[in-house]
């Protein structure tokens, strides 16, 4: 941490601080300067509060120095974390991607979408059985029935399951049907998720929240390595700003921050990040140029008629298409569709 | 709804819409322009689903027009909401000021503070017992313990209490504490959440997200007042820009634009949407002179030695001024501070 | 300026920060803490480039500390700039409003307006001749012909002028008609007029870029009083969020950062920070509130028939009734309305 | 356009906004709705003006259909414009590569920067000889001298020279040297500039403003194209938003909106959108994986030793990897990196 003085700050005033600084048995340099000085804090950096110096007469500014995440750090953890997810390896030198409806609606379409996105070569299923939705009035989702759509597809075509988590005493049940539980961009600062999360052990799906920076990510990141559960993957998936031509802004320097700043998986939502299927498909492209470990795509048998985000469904021959010139860009940046197992055995899911 | 044809589409294309429309009992209406095709969609607003139509060949766009709440409009309800929270009544002619600490730290400062912004004017007492922290190193908040000292603040001074929840299952058991339930910024699209205040039936103070739209605030509150609990409080609290020389962009626009669009009470934080005391003050006398039905504004004894958002707390004398300042501005408006239950008779908290 | 190194960064790497740093006559201090070293950079500040050391090895991160404007500065100048615009000073204890047309559409129009503006207790008359317009096909304004029908009518009102200037081959010009010169929010860095106006010797209204922070609106500030242009009036006037029930996001957090970064007298446009003559009243009453020196208000006597930014015009009787709310609210904060000259002389239009 | 009438609007209301509609040569379609009634406005659009019908009594709200560019849309012109720069062809099936120093500072510096850039492959030369700077205390570049550098570089490599205008007095005399003239993003609303702009027939580099929508950027390629200028090129660089971990978030969305609603060549700014080298090849990759006719790229010889911009300044070795990269992903979408022609001969510049 340094704490900026004013131009006018006096040596009392520097002493005041001082004292403070080593009273919290911290270390203070002082770097004087032709207008001001510059006071540097070292120590444990848990320990080191920049608030509180503020409010000391003579302080102008606070800047923090270190990154406030450890565990989610490449400093913390230089090599890359890659986990499997039912025999498919997420986070290493294949590209995985995620594919399958918004929200599951019945048996027939999550059925047929399932075995498409399989054919067309996706490596898991996603579809919400909870969804958090802006209207009370609006479609909620199946609950655990729909969870059990989930488990007979997932018998059916060997995928792994992912699925969203809206409440902390959701997720033990969540857990003994989802492969990944999927925290959603509404509640990425949903600190109590965050820690139930955490403690379920279970490998996690964590979307960038819309308001979200690519630090903010780390930290709520941060919460569910703090407990011990490694198994975490990063989703870019888009951000408000003032431009309206598109639902979100697909924040695609993220990826390569974030492949900078962190050792753990980080995919692309282009669904999400553009809100339209017209464009999907050259943003999926673009994040894996960009070095994106994989991709989240909603895809849906007869978008006209899904009950939410219509707009954003990809028809079953689109994403196929998708997949297709994903696997051509992958290759000429050296990486390739991760396989999928040779036998489709369904593994049994994690041990709740 | 409107969907907008392109310039292109076909006749053919015009009657599948026109078809689909009429088939889910609704209306079509069409305008055709010199250059393209328009068709209002009349009917039932809630059986009306705008995605839906994006897929539909000839189709550029699709403008919703009906205004997506309900209960939370001032349509449904003309005139403004009110209620009293323990004998100060919010939302009316009177302005209502909630003061106190940003984290309960320890019963003295909590009982200081207390007392000496009850001295100062204030009607409510906020304090946080569970804090939503973006790091999970940091103070975390006194728990259920904190809520005991809040209600001995509450004892000792007569004030009502706002205090934070931050998941479903804490609603119970905080609600036999507060006197009002926080919903903070990061957790106004925490669905769960939102249906767990509604079903309390407890009021509710709901804080704007800091990259929330106005509508989707209003969204959040239509969540809890499908319950049928409509002692709902919104807060503006600063949303988050390009602007980095605060903490927050304090959305004065918002709150001129909620008294237009709702009934419910509006009030501003001004030490969330500025982030750095020296400014709060300026803009809590902003905030209503623009029209707030209140303020909540955090106030430690020892900004210091705070444990959290020192930057903006208030020293005890500081706030004492601002109620001064407040009171100034809401009188050259035509409204006062709310006055105080002249017996400080402490009221039973209602039932959970 | 400060230069943080790598955690991993070599004794080799440091030393060769160091030699540069000397190599360029400036000094370094080091700071060695439990992770990294910080290399403080002390000397002229006007010789520091950031940017060169990015490319270091080892380096991770370089901090500014000063403030990059200096005649801007309260620091340079700690004492409030005030001036007068015939006769009204602005930059003082009195509240100076700017009121009339967006645009000068003719003489009935404008002589109407101004009379009114006058008698409701507009100190300075506001009317673009030059207008910059989104469109191409868009009312572009009068020219100098505009320029004529406001001298027109600051002879018979005897209230300075206020008119923008969208090139630098204008400024001479419009110099010779104007009391003040406005530089638009698109032109705030627009350096060749910025430059022009600076060595006008004019005084300036300078809008904020609607994507501009408060730091860039004082470097533009510079740029004119590095010219020895004094006389410059800072306005906010909304920027661009995600928040689209307004036309832009009126920063009212920005009022107090100035006038504690600046000497320089700050006002607001309520006109164009919501867009909506509605929410124009309240959000006026709330910048005197907030310690604005001043208002610039659009009026036009029949908004239906604006030819530009008809949404924001108030209709002069809605003016007038804001001039008072605004004269009551200055007084609560211990200011007023400016006195008007009480000879209506009109002065000399100062030598361009 | 379609005026939204209040539920409450009186049927003289809905009369009065007909007649008006009708008193402008334009037809009103009416729209009875359950809760209100919506009027559409068929005719001319270049003779309807939203605004002034906001100030109608009973009128809500009123929604433009039609898009406010003409000559820029897809719908004006169907086919792809494209057009040559000195032998190679740009906004075809070819991708092009700009690249070049961000200011140009010496005759050494540009000549090497020049010759490793049109070796590594890229088709044109950019360096600034203007330089609109934050800073009034800034390198604002070598002006007219540099201009002959460059028109030097051109001899010398055969390469087409881009380079910034600044002000409208500007255009003549640098057309002079460049066979590009680019606008900046800071100056994309500087209308005098885009007049001047479009009146010199010359091809023109629009870069989006870092505050602009994509609708604000065609409507400014519309001022050049409505002086009879069809020789635009669009860039995206980056828009400004919340997240701080680079300068700008590169807008990648905007890359297929773009393409699907103009017949302008687009190409991107990684540079400038990243901030930082470290992310510049990720995202050029990205940009031609999204679809962009070509980049354009700063190199330095020696990024440390840089006037300007210097974090993003990719040295030589750098900028020939990033073309190897983007020519690999250019041929997986079908499309190559366009041919030099085989004469480097250089072609007179076009006659101002």
């Amino acid at each position: 941490m340094l704490i900026i003085m004013r131009t006018d700050a006096t040596q009392e005033q520097i002493t005041a601080v001082v004292d403070r600084v080593e009273s919290q048995g911290l270390k203070a340099h002082l770097s004087s300067g032709v207008e001001r000085t510059v006071i540097g804090v070292v120590g444990d950096r848990l320990k080191i509060s920049h608030s509180q110096y503020v409010h000391i007469h003579g302080v102008e500014r606070v800047i923090p120095i270190s990154r406030p995440y450890k565990l989610a750090s490449r400093e913390f953890r230089p090599e890359d974390t890659t986990f499997p997810l039912n025999g498919v390896r997420i986070g290493g030198e294949h590209v995985v991607i995620i594919a399958g409806p918004c929200a599951v609606e019945s048996r027939t379409q999550l059925l047929e979408v399932a075995h498409a996105v399989r054919e067309a070569g996706a490596h898991a299923l996603r579809g919400g059985a909870f969804k958090p939705r802006t209207s009370p009035y609006a479609f909620q989702g199946l609950g655990e029935f729909g969870l059990e759509l989930l488990l007979e597809a997932r018998q059916a075509t060997g995928m792994p399951i992912v699925t969203e988590v809206i409440s902390p005493e959701q997720v033990a049940m969540v857990t003994r049907y989802a492969d990944v539980l999927q925290i959603g961009a509404r509640n990425m600062q949903n600190y109590a998720l965050l820690h139930a999360a955490g403690e379920s052990q279970h490998p996690i799906l964590l979307k960038r929240g819309m308001m979200a920076t690519v630090e903010e990510l780390l930290m709520a990141a941060e919460y569910i390595l703090s407990h011990g559960n490694r198994r975490v993957i990063l989703c870019e998936r888009g951000i408000r700003t003032f431009e309206t031509s598109t639902r979100n802004t697909t924040d695609i320097n993220a990826i390569p921050v974030l492949k900078s700043l962190t050792h753990l998986p980080v995919i692309l939502d282009p669904s999400h990040s553009t809100g339209h299927w017209e464009y999907i498909c050259p943003i999926a492209q673009a994040g894996i140029a960009a070095g994106a470990d994989g991709l989240i795509v909603e895809v849906h048998p007869n978008p006209a008629e899904a009950l939410s985000d219509a707009e954003q469904a990809l028809k079953p021959e689109r994403f196929a298409n998708l997949v297709k010139q994903v696997q051509a860009i992958a290759q000429v940046i050296g990486r390739s569709l991760a396989p999928f197992p040779i036998m489709n055995a369904v593994q049994p899911l994690p041990k709740p």
